[in-house]
């Protein structure tokens, strides 16, 4: 049961945490719990097993099961969108025909991340990719795990391929997204969406899509408020929101020195304010331990929050 | 004769070329051309001897002969702000003291670019500098050429010392941009400005105060509408402003695949605009050869621009 | 039939070039030749599944079929070592089942690859899969590819799992391999082994243990005979060996302006010289065109070659 | 007074480091004291303002000062060789001049430092520099610093004119620098000087003509130790002389976390020793505070030194 993708796609695409009770151990029952808790909250699409999903972590028997499990749970409510990012082209390819037959709407994929293929070589690997592929795909631009950058020309060559539908960018460069959306600009159905919450508004304000935002996994509810006010165009509300996710930002994505520390808050928030059971983060990484996880409750703690919900 | 800033610093402070006939000869006359075309356009200020300005390439004695040229010509009726950006300390002090004595309002400075300081040694750094600074002082980051980011802790650190008024932002990272927001929002007189022009509208949108932007070399009515429509929050004028800056930023700063596209490409434009006589770039670079030049004019042939203006 | 690795393990222990015929097509019989040449050769193992065997552009099936057919074809000759970098602990420990099943000699490994885990999170994440493998474990530098780089401390602080005998650095820092040698001096059966041949040469005469070196896989006579001479502490022999070694490299490797330069080379130059049959680059990469095959049969035309060997 | 160098230059020529009594003050009782002890300790140059002489945290009067006193107390002894790497062609050019009128031998540049020059742009800008030099070249690759690598076909290009007669590399990269001295294979006058203390001995092993290694500024007697067995070939010797070496290196320069230990670890040594009376660091660094300081003492300590000489 599929549900079609209205382009361009537009919203607030969490991309899910997985929740895990081993490093090969999904906890489909807080799947599930995180699954009503997005959409209770408004959210436009499901994004599974991108980097906040901890995909490159997980066996490909899990990532099969999260495919599966999600979209049974989610049952042709949203679009569903599945990260087939992988270094072969045979797993890629694999794992985008599993996706298409649990009823995924499109897959997602990053560069192939342990080779750093220059620019033509990117254009030939999605050449060779995309006959592969039975549903639409997003690229995904994540320059910092991936190591190369898709040039916005490489997108071009790539998006004249009509089922390339659209584009995540995670580069946190915001003047290569503005590029991006320019040398794409007679493509209105081409999604562009946001990576990093902290410039969802803005880029939304400037005629983007939508966010990719793994803030929204704990409190769906704000990031749908900002990409509807920026949407909207109403700029003081945008400022107003912005705010509290600054904070969150700030209080939550920040504890400890690691690169590691924003995957490790985010869980060990949805762990505390009950939308996972537990946090655990798998190989190669640990979830925080006590003294870490004392800060997480307190930059909960300071903000509005009641029964769950942030106070919009 | 000094112009004081009444902070925060706001709107389009260019970063002017520096208009050359050698590696070591300012065309002092193209710079009394450049400035007044400035400010027939309408800016708020102007920078000199940044990136754009080509400060590193320069002798001491034509840095000395831009500021104080630029403070002759400007003759108090913008506020100057200054590049002291330097990897001694001792020739930053002289470069400030020569400023201050001829008239500049604020001097700017990026960190020491030989050797990478970690963020305790920055805070020290500024530490040392501070006292020897007759002028107040913006942070300017600019990691691509300098190699070390300011930390947002940092810039707060070095910011508890009330010389230190703005920061400008060459990062092209707008969550980082929000995250030094964020840690100075008690603090609503620092300057908060952006480098890159294909993002300034919506930094302003957002609450920033402005940019420093090559483009408004060219054209400064452009950024300066851009900046008044996003200071005014009109969504719909910043949206259509910031087609006409994207295409600047496309066909202007992209010509040729090195690093210096930027450069070569802004002087060039200046010059067959008229802004500037010659386009010759210092050592380490060349000025376009014809066939460059040839695709510069074929850009600004694709503008709206008459007599020299674009038309918003 | 596993062979056991008498520590430390050195010499020429070539990492073999995967004979492909298609993404997921293994060609047996070339893997045959292959191995046979190597064995002839005289090198001391056969190193499969590294960044020359393109094992992270492999399918899982094709990597346990090469883990498979290589046992087989070497059947107990020479030490087996199999690289099981994997972004995922579930799937390298898999991989290292696989392979101790069939009488492999020891695991490698890099640091996952997708994430940059910080350095306590690299010793946590080796403590995690130490208990999993059922084979002697070597780690693997090669900061270009994953990103980070083993600090001395963190490779002695992991060694003190006494399953760990042995490391591969790849990173091309000299003044790092010694730093390395240096904190493991008291370590005499720890095995320290080089990857780029263009300096194995150099290593071995100041007390390393042998190279990995891709280019045993057409000419290894000549790189067991570097080693023996480095070995031997035959300094003019090492010199004399090191021209014949930098042609290769000079010639074969840097066709191409792309980094995949050296594996597409290295795959060309086995199929002209009979080793394999085809040169097929698995996705992301492609084969070289016929105007780079033609450079690399200059290259080889160049070369001392009599009856498939180079004259030493 | 100037010594000509009989190329190609050859042996152990220590980058002095800069003693320091403030900022802007040149310590030349110590400077005297330091010249005396390198020469007595039988070093074949001196080579001033590199990155351990902290060139560019000096103010160009007091490099100036360096220069000259430097060659007044040499008094033609041994050649001088002066690093005149800078952003800005002029006073790159200035500095040679000076160089010159005071007796030096030789100078030293590496790549322009703020914009980072594409290789093209690179032999353009040597292409400008080399007629202002009075005095043969030696190019110095820097790449941590100056952010660009020489490759070797520049270095080749560049070195076609015959006032360049050497390079220095301080990348670290070993099959680097034997590319160079392959593609220089034809010029056995052209000097190959290893920067790194940890593997110039190999370097002269395998043919390199010597070392700018810091560590001599302590103890020149072991870095000459150093290079005369390793160009006498004598293996053994080599690897006694590198354990000293590595202990230096492992001990004196890892005190503390950022990448200013090792300037602050040599020059607190030094100061230690009894080479210089200080060991002020330049802005923008500080010298270490005791605790660092009682770690380079232990770390001498530790060290056979007897008469503040190392025991060989």
């Amino acid at each position: 049961m599929s549900t079609e993708i209205h382009s361009p796609l537009s919203g607030i695409i969490p991309p899910l945490v997985t929740p895990l009770l081993g490093n090969d151990t999904l906890d489909v029952a807080s799947l599930e719990n995180l699954i009503e808790h997005l959409i209770a909250g408004g959210v436009h699409g499901l994004f599974i097993l991108g980097t906040t999903g901890e995909e490159q972590s997980l066996s490909y028997r899990l990532r099969k099961e999260m495919i599966a499990e999600t979209c049974r749970i989610n049952a042709g409510r949203l679009p569903v969108l599945v990260c087939i990012t992988d270094t072969s082209l045979v797993e890629s390819a694999a794992l985008a025909a599993y996706a298409a037959d649990h009823g995924a709407s499109a897959v997602v994929s990053a560069a192939p991340y342990y080779f750093a293929p220059a620019q033509p070589e990117l254009v030939e690997f999605y050449e060779d990719l995309l006959p592969h592929l039975p549903l639409p795909l997003f690229l995904y631009n994540m320059p910092s795990h991936v190591k190369v950058n898709f040039a916005p020309s490489t997108i071009r060559r790539i998006a004249e391929n009509s089922k390339v539908i659209g584009f995540k960018d995670s580069s946190a460069n915001l003047p290569y997204f503005q590029s991006v959306k320019y040398i794409m600009r007679d493509r209105p159905d081409f999604s562009m969406l946001m990576g990093p919450e902290e410039v969802t508004g803005e880029s939304v304000l400037m005629g983007g899509n939508g966010g990719i935002n793994g803030g929204a996994n704990m409190f769906p509810e704000l990031y749908v408020a900002m990409y509807n006010a920026a949407h909207a165009g109403n700029v003081a509300e945008v400022r107003r929101l912005q705010q509290l996710i600054m904070q969150i930002s700030a209080s939550i994505y920040s504890v400890g020195s690691y690169g590691s520390s924003y995957l490790k808050g985010l869980k060990c928030a949805c762990s505390l304010l009950g939308v996972i059971k537990d946090d655990f983060v798998a190989a190669p990484f640990h979830k925080f331990n006590e003294p870490e996880r004392r800060k997480i409750r307190e930059a909960l703690d300071a903000l509005p929050i009641k029964d769950g919900k942030i106070i919009l």
